[in-house]
C-alpha cells in the first residue's frame, strides 16, 4: 500500500508543490505558480524601496494550480495513484509575512473595500517600512524585558511580526481598525484548508510564534499586555484577539474540509500539518540534525541548525532566533540567515551587467560564470560587503546598505559578480563563527536552493570560504520535502524522524575546499571582517587605511602567481 | 597684416591643432589625430593594470596630419591665408611622459632593436608600474632632501620622471643602458622641429622640469648626484647626461627646420616655443590669472592657478606641483588634479552599463543623463570615491582604488553614474579647500574639456557641490589655443599677456549653485570626507558606522520632499 505525502512551499516570487512517495522518497509530481500581481509577485511602491507587499489571491489561485498539477503529473506517472493515499498536507511559508483579517479570518486585502489599499495586503517579509517601529520596540524591550530580546539575538526587526503590525497601526489608523485580528501566511493557508481561519480557533505555529513575535513559554506566550501598551495601546488590545497557545508543525491542524477537498482533488479529512516558515521546513527536507547546518541557498539565504532541548544552550547576541520545536520537535531550532543571496545577484545581472555577456540574465550569468570560474582568488583587487538588503544575521539591522571597493578603470562586471559572490560567502562564515563561538558546532554543511544545485563555480567559493566540504541535498525542492514530511506526521501514521530518513538524501558530488584558495580567502576575510565591523558597528575603532593597499597586494601576488 | 599662430596639443588618446587669430581669436583650422597603436592609443598588458605606454611614431605620424589639416581648412575659410603668417608654433603634452632617446636624440622605440619592446617605448603619464620607486624616493627624499618633498606635495608620484626612469632601470637594464639620455614628451616635440633633438642642444621646460623631475633653481636644478647615488648610482650617471637648465615656454626653442617646414606646408625657421603640459598651457587658453582657477574635465582632470611670483606662498602639502614659471612667467604656476576623472565614467559605461540605456557608449550617457537629471542631490542613497585611478591630490597615493557604497536592491546604473559625477566633483572640492587653507584665492572657476562643454547636468552637480559659479572657456580647445599663444610669444612679435586678453573669453552660460542643493551636498560632502580620509590617512581615528544611515536618512528626506 503506498503512502504519500503533499508538500505546498510558499515562497517570495512563486508557490510550488511536491508530491512525494513516502516509503521511496520518489518525487511524483510538482507544479509551480508565479504570482501574478506586482513585479515578480511583490508589491512596491517606486517612493520607498522598503515597502513589500503581496496578494492574498495570489496564493489562493496558486493553491489550486499547483495542487491540481501535481496530481495530474503523479497519475502519469504512476497509472495506480490515488489521492486517497495521499496521508496529509503540510504546508511553508516565507516570514514573518503578517497579513490583517477581518472577524472571519478572510485577508482585509481580498475584501472589495480595501483591494486596492497595500497596507490591507499581506506584508511580506522582505518589507522594511517598520525600521523606526523596530528601533523602538528593541528599546523598549531592553529597558523594560531584556529576556525577550536574549531569545531574537538582541535586536528585533523591521521585518518581523509586532514592528509591521505596529508601522500599520501608525500609517493606516484604517486599515489597523478594520484588522480583527493578524496572522502569519504559514498560519493562514492550513486554517483555509481545514475550515479553521476563525482567529480563536486557527492553530498558530511555534516557529513563526517563537521567532517573529516573541512568544515563549518562558514568559507565558506573546509579550505582556503591560510590555505591549507601552508600546502602543492599540497593540495590547490587539493581543486579546491573537493566540495563547503555540504548537509544532508535525500538529494536525484539521482535516481537509469537503470544499477544497473538490477544488484541490484530494479527500475530504486529509490530514493538514500546522505550518512553519520555508527555511524550517527546508532544513528538515534537507536533512537537518545536530551538526548540521543547512543552508537555503536564494534570493536570500537561511541557515539552520538544530540541538538537543536536553543540552544547554547559551543566548547568541546577533542570532535572529533559537526557538525549542522551530524546527524539530525535541530540539532547539536556531536559525540565522543573510537578507539577500540571489537578490544582490539578480540586482547585479537585471541592472549592471551589459548585453555583451548575454540578453537574457540566464545568459549573463552563465557567460560571468565562465569567465570567473578562471580567476583566482584575490585576483580582481575587489571586496564588497553583502548588505544591499541590510544584514540580518550578526548585524539584525536593516538600514545598511552594499559596499563595493577595489575598483580600477579596468574592472570588469564578472569581476564584481564574484567579489559579490564572496561577500555573501564571508557574510555566511560570519554566521557560522558566531555559532562556534557560542558551542553550537558545524561538521557538515548541506545546502539547497537554486544557487546550490545550479551554480558550481558558486559552491567552490563558499567550501573555499567556509573551510567546510559542502554538499548538495538530492531534492531540488527541500522546502516543500519538509512541508511533505510534516504533512505525513500529522496524520499520525508515520514518524517525522522515520519519514526524514527514508526521503532525505545528499547528491554525489561534494565541494570540498582547495587548500591554497582558503589561503587567500583567509586573508580577504580579515579584510572582510574589519569593513563588516567598521560599517556595522558602533564600537569599532581601527584604521581603513591598509584595507585598499592589502588588497592591491593580494591581487599582484594572485596575478603573478 | 594678419597675424596666425599654430598651437599643437598632445592629448592621452589623440594629438590636435588649433590655428588661431591672433587679434580676432577666430579659429581657422583644427585637425584631430587619433593615435593608431594599441587601445586607444595606450600600449597596455594584460597582466598588469599599471602599464601605459605610447608609440613616438604615432606622435610624428600625427604631427603631418593636423598640421596639414589645419593649413588646409584656413586656406578654405579665409582665402588668402598664407603660413607666411603664421608667427609661431607652440606644442603641449601630458606629462609627466618621459622618453628613453639614444645619442642623437632619436627615441629608442622608434629603432628596429626595440621596436617590440614595451619599456623602450614612450612612458605615458599614467603609467603606474613605478610605485615602489615613487616610495623608495619618497622616502629617500624625507629622509636627506626634504625640501625636494616641499615642492611637490610631500609625496614624489609613480607617474613622474625619476620613478618610471629608475623603474626603468630595474626592469630591463638593457633598455636602460641603451638610453644616452631621456627627454620629456613636451621637449622632445619642438626639438624635433627645430632639429636640437640632441640632448645637451635640447631646451627643456622648466614645466615638465620643476614639477615632475624635482629641478629647482633653489638647489641649482635637478637633484645632486649625491642623493640620485643613494637611490641607484646608475641615475646618478644619467644626471650628466641630462640638463641643468630650464626655461618658460614663452622661450623661443629655436626655428623650424627645412625639412619640418616641407613635410608640414610651413616656412622655414618660423618660431617653436618650448613646449610645456597640457595641463598648463590649457590654464593659459583658459584665462588663468590670480584668483582664478582653470580645471579641465577629461579622462583624468588638471586643476591650475597662478599666484605672483612677488607675493608669500607657503608649501601647501599634498599639491602636486609649485613652479615658478610654469604656467605665466612671473608667477608660481600652482596645480593640482584628479587621476581620473572622465576615465571614470568611461570605464563605468562600457564596463557595467546595461544596453537598454543605449547602443553606444555616447547613447547611453545620453540616456543616463537625462535620467540623472531628474534626481534630486542624495536621492539615490550612494556616495563614492574617485580613486579608481589612484589619487593626485591631495592623498598623492596611486595605491587606492574606487569605492561605491549605498547599494540597496534597487539601485540602477544611472543612479550610480550620478555618484560617481558627485564623487568627482567631491574630490575636486577637497583640492579648492586645501588651497584655500594655505591661502591660495579660489575666486572663480574657468572650466574646459569635453565634460564642461557637452555635459550640463554634470556642470550644475559640480557648481552646487563646488559651491561657486562655474564659467566654461569659449574655446573647445584651450590646450591648443594656451600652445598657440605660447608660440605667439615665442615669436617676439607680441607679449603673451596681451595675445591671452584678445583671445580667451568665457561662454555666456554660468552654472550657477542651487542653495537647496548645496546644503544637501555639505551634507554628504562630510560623508566623501570621512571615507577619504578613513581609507586615505594613516591618521584618521573615528566611526563609520554613522556613514550608511546618514546615507538612507537624507535619501528619505529627498524622496519624500
Amino acid at each position: 500500500m503506498p503512502r504519500y505525502a503533499l508538500g505546498l512551499d510558499y515562497g517570495t516570487n512563486s508557490c510550488r508543490s511536491l508530491l512525494v512517495d513516502l516509503d521511496t522518497g520518489e518525487e511524483l509530481g510538482s507544479t509551480v505558480f508565479p504570482y501574478p500581481s506586482g513585479t515578480l509577485g511583490i508589491l512596491t511602491d517606486p517612493a520607498d524601496p522598503n515597502v513589500a507587499r503581496q496578494n492574498p489571491q495570489d496564493y489562493l489561485d496558486g493553491l489550486v494550480a499547483i495542487v491540481r498539477g501535481a496530481l495530474e503529473q503523479a497519475r502519469e506517472k504512476r497509472p495506480g495513484f490515488s489521492p486517497a493515499d495521499v496521508i496529509g498536507i503540510g504546508v511553508d511559508t516565507t516570514g514573518s509575512t503578517p497579513i490583517p483579517v477581518d472577524a472571519s479570518g478572510t485577508p482585509l486585502g481580498l475584501l472589495p473595500a480595501f483591494r486596492d489599499n497595500p497596507n490591507a495586503q499581506v506584508w511580506l517579509w522582505k518589507d522594511h517600512t517598520a525600521h523606526a517601529e523596530a528601533e523602538a520596540i528593541t528599546a523598549a524591550a531592553a529597558a523594560q524585558r531584556p529576556h525577550f530580546l536574549a531569545k531574537c539575538g538582541g535586536i528585533y526587526s523591521s521585518e518581523w511580526w509586532w514592528s509591521k503590525i505596529w508601522r500599520c497601526a501608525k500609517v493606516d489608523p484604517v486599515v489597523f481598525a478594520a484588522a480583527h485580528s493578524w496572522v502569519e501566511h504559514c498560519d493562514w493557508l492550513p486554517a483555509v484548508l481545514t475550515g479553521t481561519t476563525a482567529p480563536g480557533v486557527m492553530a498558530r505555529s511555534i516557529c513563526s510564534a517563537g521567532h517573529k513575535a516573541m512568544f515563549s513559554e518562558e514568559w507565558g506566550g506573546l509579550p505582556d499586555k503591560e510590555f505591549l501598551a507601552s508600546l502602543d495601546p492599540a497593540l495590547a488590545d490587539l493581543r486579546d484577539r491573537l493566540y495563547d497557545r503555540a504548537v509544532t508543525a508535525d500538529t494536525r491542524a484539521g482535516g481537509l474540509t469537503a470544499e477544497w477537498a473538490d477544488r484541490l482533488g484530494l479527500v475530504e479529512g486529509t490530514a493538514v500539518a500546522v505550518g512553519a516558515f520555508d527555511a524550517h521546513m527546508g532544513a528538515v527536507g534537507a536533512g537537518v540534525k545536530k551538526g548540521t547546518l543547512t543552508k537555503i541557498l536564494g534570493t536570500s539565504t537561511c541557515d539552520i541548525t538544530v540541538w538537543p532541548a536536553s543540552e544547554p544552550l547559551a543566548d547568541v547576541p546577533g542570532l535572529c532566533g533559537i526557538v525549542p520545536g522551530s524546527v524539530l520537535p525535541g530540539y532547539h531550532g536556531i536559525e540565522a540567515g543573510q537578507s539577500a543571496v540571489g537578490d544582490i545577484f539578480l540586482w547585479f545581472v537585471h541592472h549592471l551587467v551589459p548585453d555583451r555577456y548575454g540578453a537574457t540574465a540566464d545568459e549573463k550569468f552563465q557567460a560571468m560564470e565562465a569567465e570567473l570560474a578562471r580567476q583566482k582568488p584575490g585576483e580582481s583587487g575587489l571586496l564588497a560587503l553583502d548588505w544591499n538588503n541590510g544584514n540580518r544575521t550578526i548585524l539584525v539591522d536593516v538600514r545598511l546598505t552594499g559596499l563595493i571597493l577595489g575598483q580600477t578603470l579596468h574592472t570588469q562586471a564578472h569581476e564584481i559578480y564574484r567579489a559579490l559572490i564572496e561577500a555573501t560567502a564571508f557574510g555566511a562564515l560570519t554566521i557560522i563563527r558566531r555559532m562556534e563561538e557560542y558551542g553550537i558546532a558545524v561538521e557538515e554543511v548541506v545546502n539547497t536552493g537554486g544557487l546550490a544545485v545550479k551554480n558550481a563555480t558558486l559552491m567552490q567559493i563558499y567550501a573555499d570560504i567556509l573551510g567546510r566540504p559542502l554538499k548538495v541535498a538530492a531534492s531540488d525542492q527541500t522546502c516543500a520535502l519538509g512541508a511533505a514530511l510534516f504533512g505525513a506526521a500529522a496524520s499520525g501514521q508515520i514518524a517525522l524522524a522515520d519519514a526524514q530518513t527514508a526521503v532525505c538524501h545528499t547528491r554525489e558530488r561534494i565541494y570540498r575546499p582547495i587548500p591554497e584558495n582558503q589561503a587567500v580567502y583567509a586573508r580577504l576575510y580579515t579584510l572582510y571582517r574589519t569593513l563588516h565591523d567598521a560599517f556595522g558597528t558602533s564600537g569599532w575603532t581601527g584604521r581603513l587605511d591598509q584595507v585598499m593597499k592589502d588588497l592591491i597586494t593580494i591581487r599582484q601576488e594572485q596575478r603573478r602567481s
